[in-house]
């Protein structure tokens, strides 16, 4: 069977990667195939839009480098706060330098990525030397990498022949590289990577700069991707009600989506 | 005259870009097309070389990213060896998200890029918002962009139509984009666009995880770039001298590779 086909759950089994692992058992167990992207600079505001989303999500994606009052106490509080409420951390580094470099970046600095974060990604365009200087950092840890397969901005190059390489990357990496964020089911029928989705929306159709946006159900359905990336579009509103009412209602889109893939014949 | 014929003096009329401008003043000034990369992850490390370097070079390049102990302190003392030394910074961050985020990343958080480096880089491939977004920020400050046409690692995507793509966003953003890291002059005969030149070595041919050496002369004479990076090739000595050694040796050969270009028939 298609792994599009099998649930969560089930796919779990097709992956080594503990990272991968642990993303497709939460996602089955809260029925949740939503990441919210929290794009804010400060730190209350991150931590607060985390907790009320907390309940929703499987995953929370980070920009660790715009929080101004950043603090390496913050880290100690999200970690608490993914225990909590039972997510995993991706930070969206999009890592795209030479080898030697992303190792450091991923390992220190004041952010120490790799120390919290689940998942990061990054882009294939230096070649695979990127992927090797991230696992050596990061398989040791049981952490995970996706490869920017496709952009969902316009006028993306990430387009053809760049994303049958970067393809072939991860193909060739399956023990780290555990998927791909893109707009659509990458690498066949057989072989089984996560695809995760940024630029979903189900009030707008674009941000001014470039950004375009797609519903749940064409992301989920018929795309056959397996994680939404909502941002704005859940933490714009004003009140804590509120935000909890759309990670609700993308949450819902996003799992209805998703049972109806499984149920194809 | 073909731009790369010219003298980087002359060159500075050829922009409109302040940070382009005083770049290529400063080079002709101290007689250097050298920069160094400083990829250390202490801070105590990092301004001793920038300290020891700074006589010798036009710009200095940090990953602000790795120092395990940054603090904004830092900058400040950042900012007092650019004018004692007389270089300019360039924050080698290789943006690469989409228009929104690279803003936020490029003045928020707690590096705020913008408020200290002359020039920045991007990658190219999530299309012309990258740039939208980075000039709505660095623009107004005098910044100066580089796109990554090129890499110098094994197996690199940006090469062939990606390249190609990226010299049209560069064209269409002559304002704010400056030039190229790259391997070769880009912008053919008319268009002036400074070129910066990663993997330069005098001693060694590559680093085991992909990256890959040529000659000041190759970079600067042969394939006609304007400014050669190098990095663990100056610093990796022991003591200052050695440091201020290689430095000297490598503004040398940078410098007569280009006085022996400008002076090609």
């Amino acid at each position: 069977m298609s792994s599009h086909l099998q649930s969560y759950g089930q796919r779990a089994q097709n992956f080594t990667n503990p990272a991968a692992k642990l993303l497709l058992e939460t996602m089955e167990r809260k029925k949740s195939n939503l990441a919210v992207s929290v794009d804010v600079t400060k730190t209350k505001d991150f931590l607060s839009i985390i907790d009320t989303v907390g309940p929703f999500v499987c995953l929370i994606k980070t920009h660790i480098d715009i929080l101004e009052d950043f603090d390496p106490s913050l880290i100690t509080q999200l970690k608490e706060l993914s225990q909590k409420h039972n997510f995993l951390i991706f930070e969206d580094r999009k890592f795209a330098d030479i080898g030697n470099t992303v190792a450091l970046q991923y390992s220190r600095g004041v952010h120490r990525i790799a120390d919290w974060a689940h998942i990061t990604n990054a882009h294939a365009v230096p070649g695979p030397g990127i992927i090797t200087g991230l696992s050596s950092v990061g398989l040791p840890l049981g952490r995970g990498l996706l490869l920017l397969a496709e952009m969902s901005t316009k006028g993306s190059l990430a387009t053809g022949a760049y994303t049958d390489a970067t393809l072939r990357m991860a193909e060739n990496n399956r023990d780290f590289v555990v998927g791909f964020v893109a707009q659509q089911r990458m690498g066949g029928h057989h072989e089984d990577f996560l695809v995760l989705t940024p630029g979903v929306g189900l009030d707008s159709k674009g941000d001014g700069m470039g950004q375009q946006y797609r519903t749940p159900r064409e992301v989920i359905l018929d795309s056959a991707c397996d994680v939404i990336i909502v941002g704005r579009g859940i933490y714009g509103g004003d009140t804590a009600e509120s935000v909890r009412a759309q990670a609700q209602r993308y949450q819902d889109a996003g799992w209805s989506s998703y049972l109806e893939r499984i149920s194809l014949p």
